[in-house]
């Protein structure tokens, strides 16, 4: 077994009335002039933003907006703001969206305080060692950003999506009302699901497998999330399941599933370049390329795909055949992506089929001009990156 | 569902290389003068405590060291510990040991800048708005204290336990190297198991039966710390499953498997007298209880118990008798206890008859001379506590 460090002191508020709360946390975290940061027009629409603002008013707290955040949020909207951080004298930021929003805050946090570019901390030029501190009022469950020391960012020069980890960019709290996310629609709930499962698939699939209380707990949450999910999807102003998938979106990756193994996310490194080239959703990217490399990976640890698809997606266990119950476990995760409306290919994915140009460009990415792995239940060369995009492509 | 709040901020260093940490962790949480409390002899003989001091020195960390808990902690030693902080201008405090020792400390941490008797605070006279902080190096996986905002303190003055809980109390970070328990006794770790067992039980019985995501996760710990307490009485250095039951120790009781629910706690409440007047251990004490008051309640919600026999004690479902499966789910508790050496009744406990007045003394002391209740999923008047003690006599 893995030794292991567990962090994530995020304070969770969670429920119908958490959102009254957001002035007094905000001075509990020492908050004295916040930027409020957030994306479109639904956080407008839906009345959260004046809420926040509102609260923030009321209390005292001066305040100053930037919206603007989109899918794969871009460096250049957060080297923005971390301009207007400086210019304003901001000492808290204050993230009221997704997972897209709440990396554009954490990018601005690392910003903030470092004289160089923010970008080198994307490219593992620098580690950052001060930051403003963050906060989170959830909107759209699934990258889990809210509890985690994880962000993605995308640079659009050169397309190139990366990502930063560090423990000082766990956000201080977050405000979670399950009832705000009954407006998503149903393909963001499904690639939502998708993504904060892979979150623990990521940490799952591993050779570390001796670590049976953290595998015991994530294929609980994964039959949790897989069952809540049609709930929702039935019926999207479900509280009760809602609740489910939001609380289980940040437990999922906020480390605890990943206690004592060895991680894998070769599934997520590959996908970046999907959501990179054709900025697709992230969730649904992931679910266009795990079933490839789940096959392509199999013989790495058979008996770990045979538990998984007796334990999390109900297959019976042929004991005769392990193979043959671990290829029947990934058949059933794709029937389950089909059932939520979620590809399983790339050509399902963009609607067309891939060309080969795309998948070498892909490929050259991923490995960083054929100079990077990535993995950890099969360390993946460059020509194994090409060979799962293109059993991916449908 | 319930709205509810989650925080557990501890930061947990878990392997057979963390206690090389603890200097420093100890530098890193702002310690510069530091109490390193302790209790008997264990601490000592095992070279644990030596261990410890070592890292402090060399580190140029003044410490003083406090040792002598002992279990159900004493409030007269707590006192001397302030005292002693007090006077040498102690900063931070590092319990070495179980949960006695860490309920100790955080008992210490409370009452170093409080100017009234610290035993306010377990009274409800007072609550604590600042304390000293604290961390662990953990060696009796049992109580949770290590990431729980809970403590216990026993005044020898009327022989009264009581506890106290505040988030404040949350140690900065707890030190879990799981070779450390191998020397534990297999009663005590049967105990701690139970002890564990019943922190996640004591929040999964209740009425609000809707937050699916905790019971799930819930039912997965329970089920793999059951299975896990086999492994270590069978090889008591079995590192594998001796790290799943201390890890498991941590999450049963951080919180995490009460989120959305209204919690019961009335085994507790009733075992505190026990341990109080008999001065057994804890966890046996719960085992004493538990299936009497498991007994009593049943009724409050059928279904649950019924949910936990088939879930956890693997209890086949009788789909036409749900009383009946419920009470073989509690028949399967009680094997599950005798086979692990733990009691199932006072009798069994004490190794005698308890005799009527004593019943009526405890009754007198959970119900506060009858002016207090306790339990979440029934709540229990004092003529309910006399009636589980007698069920429970045995």
């Amino acid at each position: 077994m893995k030794d292991f460090n567990f962090y994530a002191p995020t304070e969770i508020v969670f429920g119908e009335q958490s959102e009254e709360k957001v002035a007094q946390l905000v001075k509990k975290y020492g908050g004295t002039k916040v930027l409020v940061h957030y994306g479109g027009q639904s956080a407008i629409r839906s009345g959260l933003l004046d809420k926040v603002c509102d609260q923030l008013a009321q209390s005292g707290i001066p305040f100053v907006k930037l919206g603007g955040v989109v899918p794969n949020p871009r460096l250049s909207l957060a080297q923005k703001g971390i301009e207007l951080c400086r210019e304003e004298g901001i000492d808290f930021i204050l993230a009221v969206g997704g997972g897209s929003v709440i990396d554009s805050a954490k990018c601005i946090a690392y910003g903030v305080p470092y004289e160089g570019n923010v970008w080198d901390f994307y490219l593992g030029k620098a580690k950052a060692t001060a930051m403003l501190p963050l906060a989170a009022v959830l909107t759209i469950p699934a990258a889990g950003s809210e509890m985690s020391e994880s962000s993605v960012i995308t640079n659009e020069e050169g397309d190139v999506k990366l990502g930063y980890s560090n423990n000082l960019s766990r956000p201080k709290f977050a405000i979670m009302n399950p009832r705000r996310t009954f407006t998503l629609p149903a393909y963001q709930t499904a690639a939502g699901v998708t993504d904060m499962m892979m979150h623990t698939m990521e940490r799952y699939f591993t050779k570390d497998d001796d670590m049976d209380f953290t595998t015991d707990v994530a294929e609980a949450m994964l039959r949790s999330i897989k069952n809540a999910v049609f709930a929702v999807l039935k019926n999207p102003e479900d509280y009760r399941y809602r609740a489910q998938i939001m609380w289980g979106g940040s437990l999922m990756h906020n480390g605890l599933t990943g206690c004592g193994v060895t991680e894998d996310w070769a599934t997520h490194q590959l996908e970046h370049e999907l959501s990179g080239m054709f900025d697709v959703t992230h969730g649904a990217g992931l679910a266009a390329i795990w079933p490839s490399w789940a096959r392509y990976v199999l013989h790495e640890n058979v008996s770990r795909f045979v538990r998984f698809a007796v334990n999390v997606m109900d297959v019976p266990n042929d004991y005769t055949d392990p193979e043959g119950t671990a290829l029947k476990g990934i058949e059933a995760v794709e029937r389950f992506y089909h059932a939520i409306g979620m590809p399983v290919n790339i050509k399902e994915l963009i609607g067309r089929d891939i060309t080969d140009d795309e998948i070498r460009e892909m490929t050259r990415k991923c490995s960083r001009d054929y100079t990077a792995t990535c993995g950890g239940l099969k360390v993946l060369q460059a020509e194994d990156m090409e060979a799962i995009y293109r059993m991916a492509r449908g």
